[in-house]
């Protein structure tokens, strides 16, 4: 929670520095983490020529998906806003009900795998990319509504072999945490998948 | 590969066998097997009274998804086949264009996390079940029209915590290996994921 209730233009700064480092934030989470209503956000957003985060996504997203190889924007599990080759990227996965277990209405894990894993592979950034083995493990339940922000980085390249972490986190905390071993079989010689 | 091209009776006799540890054996792979055609598996399984693959799967299906708990049929990825709620669970899992990467034909590995965990899931056999951690290996790529078997066992349950163990053939063969930590959560503190 960040205090800037009482000066406008105090808010308005630090929204703007907010939002450099957490570009995927919406106007809710805006509103509570500033402690202020979303229409005091959204004027704030217009008096700083920010659009909405629809739009911020939209605009990062066409840029990130032509950088993608190996991966196809279907294969992706979630939408592909950052994309460093060989470095990072980052997508995001809005929690819909059909990814949901009834009637506790938390999703089913696989999702979050899918999206970590498919976020990986494209992070990556070969022509041909394959996995080995994975290691993941689910720090708390994910709900409907909610918006899983998935981050990739490459850790570890030796000879055709990838190390990528990824963290995944929903309003800034860790749901779920994925290392996976890719392969690019360029030079590969064992087994793996897809 | 067994040779038993030249008796039928000893043939329909090996068969019956094999069919007993391998129900889910299509005519293809039966033909292969003892190297006779396709239409000769036909006339040995009508000898012996034994329906084809689908019906096979169907009738064992039906009687696996009346004993699902925490997990429905909707939620699975592959057809439950086998299940023995807390010890054991076979599903299913063929392999279709919409899972393949193109262009080089090979599924997608979460396709294979998603049909293994949802399995170890409906293995555990309680209302709720929830996903601590998993580690999976890949060991060689599947390809389109595959039928991915996964068999899951329960290999340790302490307090609230099952280890489920998976193993997905095709053809007999290991392709996936899986260790799921599985929380039901009546007892649970921590987290995790459904």
């Amino acid at each position: 929670m960040v205090r800037h209730r009482g000066n406008k233009e105090e808010r308005q700064q630090a929204l703007r520095r907010y939002l450099r480092s957490n570009p995927f934030a919406t106007d809710e989470e805006l509103a509570e983490k500033f402690e202020v209503s979303v229409p005091t956000i959204r004027l704030d957003r217009l008096a700083l020529g920010i659009p909405e985060v629809r739009e911020r996504i939209m605009a990062m997203a066409q840029e990130a998906r032509s950088r993608m190889r190996g991966v196809t924007a279907e294969e992706l599990v979630g939408e592909l806003v950052e994309l460093q080759p060989g470095v990072m990227g980052i997508s995001i996965l809005e929690i819909t009900p059909p990814m949901l277990v009834q009637p506790a209405g938390v999703a089913r894990g696989y999702y979050l795998f899918a999206q970590a894993h498919s976020l990986a592979l494209a992070t990556v950034g070969a022509e041909v990319v394959l996995t080995s083995s994975a290691r993941v493990r689910y720090r708390r339940p994910v709900y409907a509504g909610e918006r899983v922000v998935a981050r990739a980085m490459v850790k570890v390249v030796k000879d055709s072999t990838c190390l990528v972490s990824v963290h995944s986190r929903v309003n800034g905390e860790i749901v779920f945490k994925g290392q996976y071993i890719i392969i690019t079989p360029d030079a590969a010689t064992g087994g793996g998948s897809a």
